[in-house]
């Protein structure tokens, strides 16, 4: 792709309403537009990169059996009065009234909306368990939207829902997806803990915030830091090296402002061992078990006639809020390096260009074709700018490799930059063959 | 997959609120669920063929150098009334106020937010042409939402928008955008028909609409019918082709209900190639130059440099109404078979399973595994249902090919059903070859 054609507008300036570098990098490299506070428009740049978390999001749901289905965004109030939430909610709900006077909202979470679709068509323990997730814009009108798409007010969010017979099954379901999610931050590049959490509007007794580090986080932590050395790769997704897993977890101390107690931080971790920092929350999973089922009388017959309401929990992902996660946690001293798996382009062909000389014009169509054919995503700067010029856009723009053709390139051997790591000569085929190892 | 774990609740009965084909099968096959008025949920199955539309239609907007991006579903009113839609577009606008008061609206069409965005990015002639598309839930308050997800309020909808220095550039876009629609419906197995129509709130003089025929359509039609015999594969992407390619279609008399003119119909047709009839709309073109440019001041520097307002079409394919287009066209004497690009599944295997054999049960779970590692994507009929009522429902389910293992199956040799098409007995390979070569 030439840079010159891609619709990125990107600013030279730092917008002085962006306070966090995350809001500040998006702007820059124009992979966002605010259409009105605290709404935004994806550009081209910013969408492939959603896209990109998304799927590895999906498919980390898939792995470990949820099926995908697609809630609508806006709901009728009648099922939020059912469970009692349509006044609890307070004002972050948008409501609406339709031409003909109906109340209706646009959806800030599905609780209500899944559990009615599950009653109507789910009525027997044979059937269970079951995980459903969708992906999809959720609403919520914030007061004082801050800090570009990490606190917004129109979010792309994954929420997956679990459905059980007992308690024993719906912990073995809320595990699943503990499970799925320490995979899915773990592709994204992220070391993501996951702490014990208050449940909120959501309800229940039983949560976890998935948090990463990061000093621009809005949660306080507090935690024992060995928990950020648990080798999440020996565990498989079998039951018993799940509940394993969760034990590991469960052994250090990691909560968050809501769940703090002095006493308890200063009796469980040794001094040494003590964080207190801020993070993050990119993720969150609550049990609640009956707590929706039962108003909105959701049950299942049992082998033995009887009804049971099913016990249900839920996970949220911020799928767009990810984006700028990776970006407080991945762009220092202002270089941003995307993680191959989330980048948008594999890698960056950045020549020096000339109007009298065309031989790098000539080298970089070349090797852009040569990787394409190689099913290698590859973005060439094609503008006349200096070198140097194009060096500080692509600090920004965070293409995690790069090849550089300046003004000695020469046939066979090219200059390869890893962003942040070395930089070596190499041919051609030794540059695809390091790009498709990356990437496996 | 085992059928027996997918979450599809399949309908014994016809629902009496369903009064057309595609509305009833898709209730039936648990594709959707409506959760109020004109606004429904996607259910694992309807959701897997949604996202299949979505792909193609992406593809084909990628190929002729269109880039994605994402505006939001809730946009503020001060662009529209910049335009002066706010007040023409009526009561179809679902119009919000949000907790400050603020007048905001889910966006029925994007007209306003993409040349906004543009206005903000692009300022010389330079960067023309461009060719920018998102796929977004859109929401029009219909006052009488009717046959399912055909006429309903929230639909998922791809729009596209080109920017030209001027009127020729333009409609070389708007023909780029043609032949992709035309390749768009090809691919999803339908005969799509450009037909001259109006322009209604959209503007602008030069408009297509792309007509599939269906006795349950909504629009009415008047054409001559050797317009389906063109050719569409004996044209590409060049300039020139794309260019005689519409030449070809303008030949012939081809109209919707508005434009319809008695006299001319009967001066430039032939009885004898004369067809009035009723038809689907899957989308829609417009040219419109600078009627939102103009009041919007979106305006590039040329070269000379003077300022010229640029001049845009828009471009709309259905993506959700499309999964109901198909099966008004695909679903005959209770039969449903789903083209191959958009299927659920590439095959589905119906065993005849009996609790005091096992046998069937362990060849389907070999046939199975063995189809899923060549990547071939199956349905497994796990239930103990009788194969006649297997058939009944995949009749309806309408995957295009099936294995069927009776009473009398043999070890290497299996029955393989192309539903409305032969049953052959094959092995499993070349079970195997048929299915990946119709995939290609």
């Amino acid at each position: 792709m030439y840079l010159s054609k891609l619709f990125i507008p990107l600013l030279k300036e730092i917008p002085s309403e962006a306070k966090i570098k995350s809001h500040q990098l998006m702007l820059r490299t124009g992979m966002i537009k605010q259409s009105s506070t605290g709404i935004y428009s994806w550009l081209p740049l910013g969408f492939k990169i959603m896209k990109k978390i998304e799927q590895i999001v999906r498919e980390e749901q898939n792995k470990i059996g949820a099926q995908e289905l697609l809630m609508p965004t806006i709901q009728s109030a009648e099922i939020w009065k059912e469970s009692g939430r349509y006044d609890d909610y307070g004002e972050e709900m948008l409501r609406i009234k339709d031409r003909q006077g109906k109340e209706m909202l646009y959806g800030p979470t599905n609780e209500e909306l899944i559990t009615e679709i599950f009653r109507a068509s789910v009525k027997s323990y044979k059937s269970l368990p079951q995980l459903l997730y969708h992906i999809q814009w959720k609403f919520r009108d914030e007061l004082r939207p801050r800090f570009g798409v990490m606190r917004c007010k129109e979010f792309f969010m994954k929420d997956a829902y679990s459905f059980d017979v007992n308690d024993e099954e719906a912990k073995k379901s809320y595990n699943k997806m503990f499970f799925a999610y320490l995979n899915t931050f773990k592709r994204l590049g992220l070391t993501a803990i996951p702490m014990a959490a208050d449940t909120g509007p959501i309800g229940g007794d039983l949560s976890h915030e998935f948090i990463i580090l990061a000093e621009t986080g809005e949660s306080k932590i507090y935690s024992d830091k060995r928990i950020f050395d648990i080798d999440i790769s020996k565990h498989s997704s079998e039951e018993k090296s799940i509940q394993d897993l969760r034990k590991k977890y469960d052994e250090f101390y990691a909560v968050t402002d809501d769940k703090y107690k002095k006493e308890d931080f200063e009796k469980k971790v040794k001094k040494e061992n003590q964080l207190v920092t801020k993070g993050i929350e990119v993720g969150h999973i609550f049990y609640f078990g009956d707590k929706y089922s039962k108003p909105l009388k959701c049950s299942v017959d049992l082998k033995d006639g009887k009804k049971v309401n099913v016990k249900m929990g839920s996970y949220g992902v911020g799928v767009s809020r990810l984006v700028a996660a990776i970006i407080e946690a991945k762009f220092n001293n202002n270089i941003m390096r995307w993680p191959e798996s989330v980048s948008p382009f594999d890698v960056a062909i950045i020549p020096s260009l000339k109007k009298n000389d065309k031989s790098n014009q000539e080298k970089a169509e070349k090797i852009c074709s040569f990787l394409l054919k190689n099913k290698i995503d590859v973005l060439l700067d094609d503008t006349d700018e200096h070198l140097s010029a194009k060096f500080k856009k692509f600090d920004l723009i965070g293409i995690p490799y790069q090849i550089i053709l300046g003004s000695k390139s020469s046939d066979d051997k090219f200059e390869f930059k890893e962003v942040n790591g070395k930089t070596e000569s190499l041919s051609l085929e030794d540059i695809k063959n390091k790009l498709l190892n990356n990437r496996s």
